[in-house]
């Protein structure tokens, strides 16, 4: 059994303190260590990679930095240093060390890491047993970040943990023992029409959000049409094998300048071997389930996939309002298949968990926008520009940590996260 | 005086032939070239620059491929292999001649590409005289869009030509005979007040207009206020004397690694010479006029100039929504000062002319958008990825060429283009 | 009739004053040039190529910077500029203008170039004519060494016509009246056996020779055996038909990385046309012949066909031993081929003109070497490092600049130049 | 104390059986790495630089792929997939995996290779106590080999230790029980006068030596004069605050753009703290001795400082007519200082041990070279080109591994080995 769905919280867990929780999210990250050898802990595979024992010791910097450096008294970091090592990208905190070259740091080693874990963590329980009065406020703010944050890294560090055995020769099995997807037969892919109007988008309510979630604000859609399921991996080889890969007009220009140079000609992670294409899964190396949701996608290839079938990538306006009304299920973290699985039933389905969903939308500033203060407020607005917004959360996605309204956003020619897509199109 | 401002037709010249606009258009490009020594004309001095008997052999390309060897029975091309070297990027009619190879080309040489354009001309002569009825209409379409094509490239030929000339530490003169501005005092900037509410955005009229400026559609616009005027060079150096290039809070992060690699402190063509800004124009190296609006900035520089001001790049829908109800007037290359000038008067000034203003909107498509069929479909769709839109022409458009409507686009490194910046912010 | 046949003195034409000789070497540069076009004069293909115009315009200022200024009281140069952008890589000079940027420059046009060799030629006129008896000997030995570098400039002007004229799809022919060489049956391949023992090795006698062939000194020869004629095309095309390119055990290392990155499978300027090898020559784009000496290689590519075909590459010290004793016959520029052609008869034959032969010696000093003194001494000796020998001149070189001890050099990868090869072996 | 002191064997041991060497060397290079944690064998902090866990498991898999696998009948390789991980560039083997992603395998694990080391080396227990008659020569013959390569190793992974552990910012030490060097003053530099003739130069005799280092052969030396130490940190920088780093007169033309483009101001591994010069080193971060021996020099920067001092390099022929002549003593890893120590005494020292010495000798093979047959034929030949030749080995080197015939090189950039220089002159 996965081990995170023992260490966290059910959504509906409403009398969890926040040590609790804190705990629970901590833990979480170090279970899904627990499969990894010393090794594993400390390659950086490519740039966009971290090495994971450097994702346990960044996410603890950042309670560090945010929390008890100002809000408990007295603190003293176990080493200085790691206020450089350990900071990722926060300019006006401190120049952080230069991110290509993390995976050339040996030491500290994963005890060390471990130990600066267990430091802050203790650390953190005293001070969130008897917060100050006066800044209990601001600090509930900035653990419930803290925690959001972490959990975004146990996605990053399912993603990296993947990228790293990838590369190896010998397919090494990050687990054995995951969750098998249920071998159904696809219903033929429907379409849901949806009227157009003002509509509101963002996040406007209770509970936690990204800064770039905000402010809620009005949208004109249009008429459209949304599939009621993602593409499969089955569709996508039709793609590939009508030349896909080969037809300019499909793609972007860049699309095909990317493809191109990077001698693309099918989704991250797959191979042909014996004529069959199999894919690495952190299950190891298998066959390609051609009912299974298909994953690894840039938004290139997306877009590319989308022109051929007659469609487009929907807006981030259009996503939004059909999985405004949907309750948030799905192929999580939790369920531990760790990979998108064939979904079953029919009607739309699938909006959350499987694969994040590339959009047609740029990442860009919602109308009256304002970044958080501080340093905090590079933690989104900075990167407003020359990404693709992704919806819907993806099988290596905790649950409680997506929503309707939640923005993730990569390159256009990056495909080591879990992403896929659904069609949109014209009425 | 400029030659193009007579070689235009005026905006209001409805009584003006096919072939009379044509030739009209064909003739503008080449008065452009007038000053160009012969060695002028084979230079490329980066990879996004052609060398101006480039362009001028490809407009008329463009002509022989689309509307001569398809409607034209009997035209004769006068070199086959024109018809690669002069493709720019249109795949799906045959593979182009690489584009940073374009510069290495002696061959045809400008007399050979002035005849191109010789023959060309006489069979574009001949089939509008009598085009064949059935495919009057299709000719027509396309050669008003051949001609929008032609005048896109008239103001690349003067960016290019700028791009060549300010490589010679010679510092040569295009024209020395260039109109000065008035050396006016600019008045305080002001900012002009706008109700949200849905609005139509896009082209839905009369008139032509490119398949991305298409379908008019809705779109939801907050209150917004919107920079009566441009930003100033004066403005801007106060940007820069406050380490606005040196402070990372103020910068995307792609554009803070942009700076830093290729080293930028100052906008393009700019250098200090003994303590005095200075910058390269088609008139020569002259001093920094603090009135004038400030021009080559690329977007991350543009966005990061609004950061520092306190404000933000408006969206295209809020800048059309104002624009849409502005007459059509302003520095364009007619009024032969290939700079932008200082700006008289008060209220709502400068939309059209003097610089392209940077959007904070990503170049893609309006719900809807459908591209041109077959080859031409590549006109503009296939580059609605990691650009961004810039808005209301520039010192070196013709008049005629701009609408409300337009959404020009660059990546936002680039800067070679006549690009600045208006503000806006939130009420 | 090749016009530098009429405009070089014969080598035995000693009662040429110097301003006759300054004057014929001179004229044959221009008549280099005669058949250009403008624009052909201004294209840098590759950064290692120069603009034709920029030939034409270093050489010139090598007599102004190191002759007219310090030498020629009150001479007035035509553009102070010129010093900068002319000076190649005199770092003690000046800063020169950055290399790859020269085909980057439209100014100073073809024509100023032409003026500011006609000022110069006037200026050295006077000057030659009466020359100030205290400088006349250190302005005699300049003199000669900068018309030894004109004619260095010559060669590289055919070298570098030759590329860019090579880039263009249009095969443009250089010239069309080039003497053909005879079809004549090449002999097959003979060894000539020489014995070890000490040499002398290097320039120690009368007559002009630069710097790097200087000191005459002793080396130790082993017993060696030397082939009696070039490596022809044919021989070259069974070692790319046994998969010559393909067999890593026949290339150094960095030979393997090299064609693999570059892609190479052949010679430069090869390309197979309807399954039949052509190559592009000055006289346009031709068959190979199978009897002529291979062209075009690069040291690596020399380095494998030896290792196949069980020989090795000469040192240079064998192959002056050998050539030491052999006139200084060939096809040089004057037979005007302009390409290495079959060569005809028997015994050791070919060592002049043709192809510059690859020898297995790293371009380092003789022992006892000493540049020149002041800006000279950047002749030579800085690029001792990183390149290799080449021997005997070829079809591009004057027949009067070359000699048994000359020394030329370039990186092992490089194969614009004429380049071919001999083998050696082991008794 | 230096556990390779106690694991080697002393030079004069003779009656060291063949299992016993093989035992010692392998246990040597396990004690290198005793320092070592889990983290740092995975690193690989540059292309050049290989994890310590793949040196340790390289050197293994050379005795299995070129003793064990064709001469122990009945041999099982712990895993298949080795062959293939653990080959270096034996491209005549079999494809090796890519060298610069070496350090993106976190599997076989520490323990994996550890394992692999116990299984090969009972193996080559059992083969050596009994070798097949007809094949114990050669067995012994590639054994000869396997030790020499496996020091090879030892010394490359004391380099790449170094390398691993200065990217830290924590600055790791190595070894914090390394033995200091004498705070020895250093008497000025003298010089040894040569005479010229005929000398004998190479491996001739009996023992070991690798193929490159063969034949022996006569070459010519002219009157030399060789300084009788090496230069040292003071000397050196000396040279650094004449501004050597920016006189582009001293500097070859590749050594200056080297250094411009890598932004070098000093030797690897220096950095000035508070105004004092410090460096690390396998014991930790130090400042500078003046008086030891300058180390991490690339030789562009030996040349440059040779051509300042008014001298030049040794050619490797001058350089081993005197070593050949001195016992094998100094500065070796057995004395455990693991840094280039002040060299005490007078008269020619420092020979061997310390660092290695650049010559100005191209890495080029002797006449009458013939590469060792088959694979192990790749092991010097291919990498003749490019490299400049070293003398003498270093303070990393084991004693009873160089000679004074012994040729190391490196490319001219390269400065992670422990090299400095010695001067040479004219007389």
């Amino acid at each position: 059994m996965n081990p995170l769905a023992r260490a966290l919280p059910a959504a509906s867990d409403t009398a969890t303190t926040l040590l609790d929780r804190y705990q629970r999210v901590r833990r979480a990250s170090e279970a899904l260590c627990a499969p990894l050898t010393v090794e594993d802990y400390v390659i950086q595979s490519m740039a966009d990679v971290s090495p994971p024992k450097w994702h346990l010791a960044h996410v603890t910097w950042f309670f560090e930095a945010f929390i008890l450096k100002p809000f408990l008294k007295g603190y003293q970091t176990p080493n200085p240093a790691y206020d450089y090592l350990f900071n990722s990208y926060y300019e006006t905190h401190g120049k952080p060390f230069p991110r290509a070259a993390r995976g050339h740091l040996s030491r500290p080693g994963v005890d060390d890491v471990y130990r600066f874990r267990a430091a802050v963590d203790a650390a953190m329980a005293e001070l969130l047993s008897a917060p100050p009065a006066e800044h209990a406020a601001e600090i509930a703010r900035r653990l419930e970040l803290g925690l959001h944050h972490e959990q975004q890294h146990q996605e990053l560090l399912l993603m990296d943990i993947k990228h790293i055995l990838a590369q190896n020769p010998l397919h090494p099995v990050y687990r054995a023992d995951l969750v098998k997807g249920a071998a159904a037969p696809v219903a033929p892919l429907g379409w849901e029409s949806h009227p157009g109007g003002v509509r509101h988008v963002g996040h406007g309510g209770e509970g936690f959000a990204f800064d770039c979630e905000t402010p809620v604000h009005r949208q004109f859609v249009d008429d459209f049409q949304l599939a009621d399921r993602l593409i499969t991996n089955g569709e996508y080889l039709a793609f590939i094998e009508d030349n896909g890969y080969g037809r300019s007009d499909l793609w972007l220009s860049d699309g095909a300048a990317a493809i191109r140079s990077l001698g693309w000609q099918a989704p991250l992670y797959w191979q042909k071997l014996d004529g069959v294409w199999h894919h690495f899964t952190l299950g190891g190396l298998t066959p390609v389930d051609p009912a299974a949701p298909v994953c690894h996608l840039s938004f290139y290839e997306a877009d590319a996939y989308a022109s051929w079938a007659g469609a487009r990538l929907p807006t981030e306006a259009e996503w939004e309002t059909v999985a405004g009304r949907q309750p948030i299920q799905g192929n999580f973290v939790e369920q531990d298949h760790l990979q998108p699985v064939a979904g079953e039933g029919q009607g739309m389905r699938q909006l959350f968990g499987d694969v994040w969903e590339w959009t047609g939308s740029a990442f860009r500033p919602y109308p009256g926008f304002k970044p958080l203060p501080g340093s905090l407020g590079e933690y989104n607005g900075k990167f407003m520009s020359g990404q693709m917004v992704l919806r819907g959360g993806c099988c290596a996605t905790p649950q409680d940590h997506v929503r309707a309204t939640y923005r993730n956003f990569f390159y256009p020619t990056m495909r080591w996260q879990f992403s896929g897509l659904r069609l949109a199109r014209e009425v």
